[in-house]
């Protein structure tokens, strides 16, 4: 629905520069308020989440809105519009999310997509695929196809810990789905024979330096936006595709959305979140990499509490009588920051926003407020997490018919 | 053994300009005799299959030499000498082969390498692997997957007709195979980890426009060369491979090779065979999309007579007066040339060479030799052809373990 900006090669590729670095492997910005995402929403070409879209998502659903939606941390999109067209014509469409990795341990950041995701399959009753990039991952690090494999599998742990229905949820790892079904290879070499060097290089920036692998990844990552991939859920019909994703992984579906009329699909459509900033503030991501920038799903209460109270970026003045006086700034207090993601109450959000911008409330009442939402959350996953047997893994990565309602497009 | 030549990237770069190009895609020579393979050997960086090599051959075989071997026809090689080695200390090897479906007729060129390959596991009791590389030929031909997967399996057909052991040898299309076992992608992925776009570039001419799927498929086509990518046949024992091929698919083994140390593999080793000429001489080979230039396993006895009357270039002099005065060049003379591939007679090969190049036989009777030879080869291949039943293709392609007498190095 919204004007395809983006349709030369010369569009797709990603600024740097001055500007805030945005693609799928670094997210930087000299701003303490972090990344300008209506700058990234012109850069990229995608079209904002505004009024109009809530409200027709909240009639299409029939269901109140997620406050990931609401509050703009799901900003930006590309179709979103269209597939709501599909669901009035009482038509089905699937959800197709991923993970790459990297780390044994997940963090909070990382349950964002798949709290909204685990949303979107509720209120659509649509069948989900979630890719686990191992070959990336093996690729892009130093680590062994034996230790992606072992995190993938991880990985999809703490993704079934989040609640998704095995009955409509296919989770799948590149490296071990590639061998189990041709259908994989077979859409990635259709997509590859579209696809030049140069593209890629314009989109993602690789060299001539950098490995065939990296080169040719992007067709790993595309394959599954077409529903022929999965045969035992779709069978040979072109099902239209959402994806929700970080608007780090937007680069990856351009490319996608450029490939598939010719392929004979549908564009996925797409919903783009913002990131969850570090510990330390919005100039970067919360990173798994760096064990002070985030927390982990493995985390204890007190280690939370450690993390926050010690970690936390304040946007509180220098001095209890200056922050009475001036209040916080909640732009760039990474607690509050953290409550928009997971304090789900809206009318309590508010009265905390004003309570703290107008000097009320304090940095440390701030952050014991985030320690009691997330400490629930996190403990609550890990219980989850346990009861997520071998057995169970094994069912959401098997190759099976899903059941969903909304199937008369279906053979 | 040799002296290991290629090191550097620079020295893996085909040379083009004023020289016989020989390349995967290419092979043209400005000489009537044709490429020059005693320069090929010097800018590849192999080894002369020399008097010494076809002696220990005789010697660890036990069997009397194969005529395609002792002609020069196979007549380049990389560590075969390692080989034997393994031979004689009473452990296996395998043998990998291949072919790219690029049409539904194989042309008696075509039948080289198998007859050549047959052989070799016939003496030396091992399982072969035989690749087919239907994802090449779609990635450079206008092909659908569906047509090259057609193509693949009627080539097959063509492959077992020549004879091999059902018990030893396992056939697999890249875009079938990729999808039944999780370990070919699992290789190719650790492959295309080691090797560059600039290496690519280097030693296969790719350029910034040429798609992504060229630019990664060398490591498909590597990893048969690596034992585990066959799991069910070696379980996870690094056994040794020798590939018979033509020379121009040598680069594809030169980045093999370089990559095996790299990843714990040893460097497979190689027999390289010269190209069957046009039917018009030998500046091209034969080819497959030119009907003319080819005799095809499909064509009829009154084709292939025709054929070869019409088109076969002639070493013979302008009249019979200067034939019977300076007699005919075998050099240059299809006919002989297809003579030193398909006659396996020793002493009538010798005799038709010097009663051709006295001047006592005229190019007809030579033709009429060669038509002699030709007719049954591809009438008893036609008649093998027929009774390959579908049944025995799945078989040949199933996974499997193989039967073979010499493992004591496999678990």
């Amino acid at each position: 629905m919204e004007p395809e900006v983006v349709k030369e090669v010369s569009d797709l590729k990603i600024s740097n520069g001055e500007e805030d670095i945005v693609d799928p492997w670094n997210v930087t910005s000299t701003s303490q308020e972090g990344v300008d995402y209506d700058k990234l929403i012109k850069r990229f070409g995608s079209s904002k989440v505004d009024q109009e879209l809530l409200d027709r998502f909240e009639k299409v659903t029939g269901k109140p809105m997620h406050h990931l939606l609401k509050r703009g941390i799901f900003f930006s999109h590309r179709d979103v519009h269209s597939i709501l067209n599909i669901v009035e014509q009482g038509k089905s469409f699937y959800i197709y999310t991923g993970r790459g990795p990297s780390s044994d341990s997940m963090h909070v950041g990382h349950l964002v997509p798949f709290i909204f995701t685990k949303w979107l399959q509720d209120v659509f009753d649509v069948p989900l695929v979630i890719q686990l990039t191992d070959d990336e991952k093996f690729l892009w690090k130093d680590l062994t196809v034996e230790e992606v494999l072992k995190l993938a599998r991880e990985n999809t742990k703490d993704i079934i810990a989040c609640g998704f229905d095995v009955n409509k949820t296919f989770i799948f790892s590149n490296l071990t789905y590639m061998g189990r079904c041709p259908n994989f290879y077979q859409n990635v070499v259709r997509i590859e024979k579209c696809v030049t060097f140069n593209q890629v290089k314009g989109i993602f920036g690789f060299g001539d330096s950098d490995v065939i692998g990296k080169i040719s990844f992007p067709a790993f990552q595309a394959a599954p936006s077409f529903s022929t991939t999965f045969p035992f859920i779709f069978g040979d019909t072109r099902v239209p595709c959402l994806i929700p994703c970080a608007i780090d992984q937007d680069p990856y579906f351009r490319m996608t959305r450029d490939v598939a009329p010719r392929l004979g699909y549908p564009k996925p459509a797409l919903l783009h979140s913002t990131f969850i900033p570090a510990l330390q503030g919005a100039h970067t991501k919360m990173s798994g990499s760096d064990s002070n920038t985030a927390i982990f799903l493995t985390d204890t209460p007190k280690q939370i509490k450690t993390k926050v109270n010690k970690y936390a970026f304040s946007g509180g003045q220098a001095s209890i009588e200056e922050h009475r006086k001036l209040g916080g700034n909640t732009k760039v207090d990474t607690s509050y920051q953290y409550l928009r993601f997971f304090m789900e109450d809206e009318d309590r959000l508010e009265e905390i926003k004003k309570s703290y911008e107008s000097g009320e409330m304090l940095t440390g009442e701030l952050k014991k407020i985030l320690i009691d939402v997330l400490t629930p959350i996190i403990t609550e996953h890990q219980q989850r997490r346990q009861k997520v047997t071998e057995d169970l893994v094994d069912e959401f990565m098997s190759l099976r018919p899903l059941k969903f309602k909304h199937s008369p497009n279906l053979s």
